[in-house]
């Protein structure tokens, strides 16, 4: 199959380089897969036309607006659709792209993906799925703030949902799916927690992946599941404290480098293991939340990211896109929702 | 006021050399404090005799039972009254000590502490609140776990109590206070945050903090205010998310420091850097979770603890003793209530 990504070349806080230079990098690495470029066309031409491996790679389509970052999602449907975000989900509601990529505004590119592509049947709300890295490799978080609040029934939902984007990304047969609570043992956390335990475990035979149970927060980076279901509240809060801890420890890596000459002598003879730690540790290198449950695929890139963050995105839209992560996941909930 | 501590010595997975040690060294630091220490003579003694700082500095009473490490708190209630932990928080209940320290059980420690203490006047639950370290000192945060879900009113009150906990250890007039949520602008999230945000914005002049509004999972460590309020389930996921980011940095850090032989080499310059870095991160550093809104002090030190950490936890406890949090959270949730 022949992939075509859609691209919304103004979206993000470096738009429209960051998002050129990305999806140039990514074109070396794919080189059959083809773009759909939207963007005003003074903004992103003189940076498209100087990249060659995107030569015949790509259409340009010139669209008149952009979508603000700091606009709210309210404002921006009742915008003019000459906006590249809303025409870049246009290209996969027609079919003509198989997945769509954006690093502008989350709140936008989530109410206009909900508006143009709808749910998958069986599918009551959509998720943010993320990748989080993991002592052994990496593993799928969701919901990370696409909802604030879940039911048992979505709880389930996002377990299906996650384990069709583990089973593409990680190629696993039966992904191992955990749900996120304060304790492992049965019975433990709230009521939502606990009925979404015990369906999944009473379906134990029906589904397509292996329920584990409760998880604990320190279990997402020790890898005990391909796949951690929470809701976005929790979701969205992990993450950010995660983030946060690691700039921390970040910081204090490089006082206690800079704090005497003989750790800056350190600091010399370990800089090619340092920068390779720092490259490791860089949130930008696992970049994309890749929006689930809508009937096509569109993946949100940071706003703040760099070109190979840029890149990353767009990968990882290639590879679930040649998964036919949406088709999976239609057929899956069928499934589940049949005993 | 000369302090009391009551102290469990048989709770946590060392028991009872650790929670000796710890309290030997907490004596060196606090020579004007004594404790009252409740175990088994025969597991105790032999270490206690050795402790020369802690000579004349106690009194010890010997409990024939102890509460084991993964005993379930309903069963934990219905044993004999003949264990340490039951008679250690005995001692705050008559008021013979100022606050409690155990190393053991949570769940039976928080089910024991709330039968025998009771809540103060106009707190409904208790909460569990832990000091993170910041990029500008520590923060508290509260709840970490004693309950699973908490409604507005619940959020208001635990605003209250980690205030007065910041106003104590922090020594700050007006403590800071924020609301975690997914997003700083009010309107997001859930209803229970919403309006928490709105009752403490509404009441700003009567309250004896200054409310900041919502902070976000990254402006814990960033240090945004003095304290961070959320729900038990939110904080616990944090909490363990932060502690599993901690582990994968550091697991990554002795890898590329094992890379090669440069950077092996770095590391020996570096050595002395590196091991007050790897005491920075350790956890144990800042141990101690706090059961606020009973009307005793309880303080809760991390069952895998050393001596170093249950000596953190027993210096916590006295500096909150000194401070009267239990009679300065009974002040302020009345004066809060008032309005």
């Amino acid at each position: 199959m022949s992939v075509v990504i859609s691209i919304d070349a103004m979206g993000g806080d470096h738009a429209p380089s960051v998002v050129i230079d990305g999806i140039a990098l990514s074109a070396v690495r794919h080189p059959d897969v083809k773009f759909k470029i939207f963007g005003r066309g003074n903004d992103v031409m003189p940076y498209l036309e100087k990249k060659t491996s995107l030569k015949d790679k790509y259409e340009f389509i010139h669209c008149d607006d952009i979508v603000p970052m700091d606009a709210k999602p309210a404002q921006v449907l009742r915008r003019s659709k000459q906006t590249s975000m809303w025409n870049m989900i246009g290209a996969v509601l027609e079919g003509t792209a198989h997945a769509a990529v954006s690093a502008g505004n989350t709140g936008a590119l989530m109410a206009m993906s909900k508006l143009r592509l709808r749910m998958i049947d069986g599918i009551s709300r959509p998720a943010i799925a993320s990748l989080w890295p993991t002592r052994s490799g990496e593993a799928v978080m969701l919901d990370m703030g696409a909802n604030v609040e879940a039911t048992s029934d979505q709880l389930v939902e996002f377990a299906v949902m996650g384990a069709e984007y583990a089973r593409i990304l990680f190629d696993k047969k039966r992904p191992t799916i955990g749900i996120l609570n304060v304790g492992t043992e049965a019975g433990k956390g709230n009521d939502v927690v606990k009925n979404a335990d015990h369906f999944l475990k009473e379906h134990r035979d029906h589904i397509h992946f292996e329920y584990h149970g409760f998880v604990e927060g320190n279990d997402i980076t020790k890898g005990t599941t391909d796949v951690i279901v929470t809701d976005g509240f929790t979701g969205n809060v992990a993450l950010k404290t995660a983030e946060g801890t690691a700039q921390l420890i970040g910081g204090y890596l490089k006082a206690a480098i800079l704090s005497n000459i003989w750790s800056k002598i350190g600091a010399w003879f370990a800089r090619h293991s340092l920068a390779a730690f720092k490259e490791k540790i860089d949130p930008k290198r696992v970049n994309g939340g890749v929006f689930l449950g809508l009937s096509g695929l569109v993946v949100k890139s940071h706003g703040g990211t760099n070109a190979l963050g840029f890149a990353a995105a767009t990968d990882l839209s290639i590879d679930l896109a040649k998964g036919n992560i949406v088709e999976a996941i239609a057929k899956n909930i069928t499934d589940a929702r049949f005993f």
